[in-house]
């Protein structure tokens, strides 16, 4: 029933109204945009998908988009991410911690629950992973009922991969992973300390890197070595050891990950940085009154060292190594524009999203070529970052840029007062989606619907 | 092809959803969304519609929204803009103003091109309504090609309709109406100081007022009535006297309007403020440190006069009166969402925003019955508020509230230094639709493709 290369029949379309439309020749004769009815309708597909990519921008509220765009791409360019036919909006809010049964709704929740969220169909309180808002359901060796994207996948033989510029045992990489009462447990160590009844030595399912290996996650790259490098519980050992001693093949360098061309050898444990990945732009903080950057200021991209991979190139690798007969669940995540847009650096997370949007035309080649895939890209919650005009004063911070158009472009960070203090905003945030069950992400929802349409029915 | 009470099915659908995903109650049993595949495939109608009803909210970003559906309806309530099956999402960027033939793009432009972008498919610069960017496109007694979506469906025979809560006479509520090299030219007083050339004197189209009469808009309801009591050119006579001498019908009350009851008396003007209407809720303007309002503080909603109509009876008289064998095209406008957003209005631009939702609900229960209307939903322009977490200390000025939910609910303002100063922002905008040809609103897309999807195509 599915069309061939129909992704980029209506890529075609879309580029065709956007060059139409930019104006930037008055002389242009306008065109209209072609009714693209009949090519929407031969792209709805209720079929289950082989595979899913799902792909998270932190913190890429519309805002952190339309900047990206008009810095890298300029006015009438279009984003790989701009190009997918479904599109809808999620409403974020998670629940603030209280004594139930009744949790009453947080309106700018943290990266732990929007990514249990969609992990999970659940909501929950800010810090929390994968378990229930009470005390209650803080229960070692339990993930308390919510079960996830990634253990619903495995349980059908998919194989499954995670992906992340930040820690990989950070937030959004650790929701689909792991069950934790607090998402600062990343490490044994860590969790020894925080979250001491979660603990292996205590009963508990252990930190989130560990329950990442015993996940036995097939793919599982990003920063976060560190977190790894910690020492069991009772044990001089640490997380990688553990790992290599279940199997796993362990990578740290863009060369080691390229070596890697097939799972034959056991799964895959790629940790590139100590800590969260560099970024693809070197920073550019924003500052107050007269402002960072200048109208012909543009950004050095060259930020990230070559012994890194980039997102990109770990997007690729890990479909590689996850295709396979049964198919594969990979969650890929853009960490850094969030950290950046609370550190107003708007080089830095300028940089993370057009490198979020390479790894979305990663996923979007290979779906035009396997359309049994289905493509979702979201974010988990609107941030801070705003474009005002190129003269306006604001009370926070500003810097200016020259965009891909040539001209100056102003961003604003006003939501902290001390830098990097700026903090998650509350709008609702943009999904786009290509493939089977695709247009289940249509129209105005909430973040759990996304559940159901990743993975949940049937499940 | 059309099934009955799509629209009511698909809500029914996003509600359920919606309550099974709030998480309210820990212990609810979550169910998964469905699968709408079916659902949507039946409502893609690629028919040309009968009647057109395009809702703008003037600056209402997904900020604005988001933060309106938490005050009014509570997390896990749902706005009548919320149910719309079709949804996208359109980037605004205008022209700067230049020497031609090439004009670099204007990333945060004013209400005027924008609503030029969506009335004519084109773009333009700052304060342009309805003509191009250059010197030699300004040209009186010419629209200089810009044909408009008024213009279009009355050569269709359809009837007009103009409904805005701003001056009738304001950008949005212009550039469908008339073509003007300045925003500003409203009445002819206006126009023969700041655009003499096209005054009616100077052999010009006249002021924005005298052209929408000219234009014979069936229906032209809102503010604005000081512009159309400035005398024509060289004349005593006012342009509502003009507008009566052409055979309309004035009224300036709520009951007046009510008492119409057909056109068939002519067409009809209301003007129902000397400037722009009442807003629905009491201001409360954000503070620096340490804030306006307070977590009990709920808006006073009261604030508009009952010789006024609100939008919602606006919108509903428009279609009463429109509804005709041949079809309607009725443009109304939340315009003071934008209004009170630059004045860092909180409670200001929360109650416009949901008196905005229920015309949109007016128009929606309208398509329910009449499934060869088809209804639109976007903004002009992105703007200032931010939803923030209730703790947050911001850099600029903020006020808090107590949500539906009876919780805190922060909103920041900070892309000006002085209040009212707050400014538009650039990011992209969302856009829903129902009836034939809305699945063409889908994607992420440019403003000026609306044009198109509303009235332009074989126009």
């Amino acid at each position: 029933m599915r069309a061939k290369r129909t992704r980029l029949a209506f890529l075609a379309v879309t580029v065709f109204a956007a060059v139409a439309a930019a104006g930037a020749l008055a002389t242009v004769n306008y065109s209209g945009a072609e009714d693209n009815s009949r090519e929407i309708k031969r792209l709805i597909d209720s079929d289950k998908p082989k595979n899913v990519i799902l792909l998270i921008g932190d913190g890429m509220g519309d805002s952190e988009i339309t900047l990206a765009k008009y810095y890298g791409k300029g006015a009438d360019g279009t984003l790989n991410m701009e190009t997918l036919p479904f599109a809808g909006e999620l409403n974020t809010y998670g629940l603030s911690a209280g004594p139930g049964p009744n949790y009453a709704p947080n309106y700018v929740p943290d990266s732990a629950p929007t990514a249990t969220a969609w992990s999970t169909g659940k909501k929950t309180i800010d810090a929390r992973l994968s378990q229930g808002p009470s005390a209650s359901e803080k229960i070692p060796g339990s993930n308390a009922g919510f079960t996830t994207t990634f253990e619903t996948a495995d349980k059908r033989g998919m194989l499954v991969g995670n992906v992340s510029t930040a820690e990989i045992t950070d937030a959004t990489p650790a929701a689909p992973s792991a069950h934790m009462s607090q998402r600062a447990c990343q490490g044994p160590a860590d969790t020894r300390t925080i979250c001491p009844t979660e603990a292996k030595g205590a009963g508990g399912l252990g930190s989130i890197a560990e329950q990442q290996i015993d996940h036995m996650l097939d793919v599982n790259l990003g920063g976060g070595r560190n977190r790894y490098l910690q020492t069991l519980d009772g044990n001089t050992s640490t997380v990688i050891d553990y790992a290599k001693s279940k199997g796993y093949r362990y990578v740290e360098s863009a060369s080691e990950l390229s070596a890697v061309s097939s799972l034959a050898k056991g799964p895959v444990l790629g940790l590139f940085n100590a800590s969260n990945m560099t970024t693809e732009f070197e920073p550019l903080i924003a500052a107050p009154t007269p402002g960072a950057g200048s109208p012909t200021f543009r950004c050095d991209e060259t930020n990230r060292p070559a012994n890194e991979p980039s997102l990109e190139t770990m997007t690729k690798k890990a479909i590689q190594l996850l295709e396979n007969r049964r198919g594969f669940f990979l969650q890929v995540e853009g960490a850094s524009i969030d950290k950046r847009d609370h550190a107003s650096d708007a080089c830095g997370q300028i940089g993370e999203t057009l490198a979020f949007d390479k790894a979305v035309g990663v996923a979007l080649a290979y779906q035009d070529k396997h359309e049994d895939t289905l493509v979702v890209i979201t974010a988990d919650h609107s941030h801070t970052s705003q474009i005002v005009p190129a003269g306006q004063d604001v009370p926070g911070f500003y810097a200016t840029l020259k965009s891909d158009d040539g001209v100056p472009i102003r961003v604003s960070y006003g939501t902290g007062k001390t830098p990097p203090g700026q903090s998650h905003t509350g709008a609702r945030v943009p999904v786009a989606a290509i493939g089977p069950q695709a247009s289940n992400v249509m129209g105005i929802r909430d973040q759990t619907d996304l559940f159901w349409t990743l993975i949940g029915r049937d499940g």
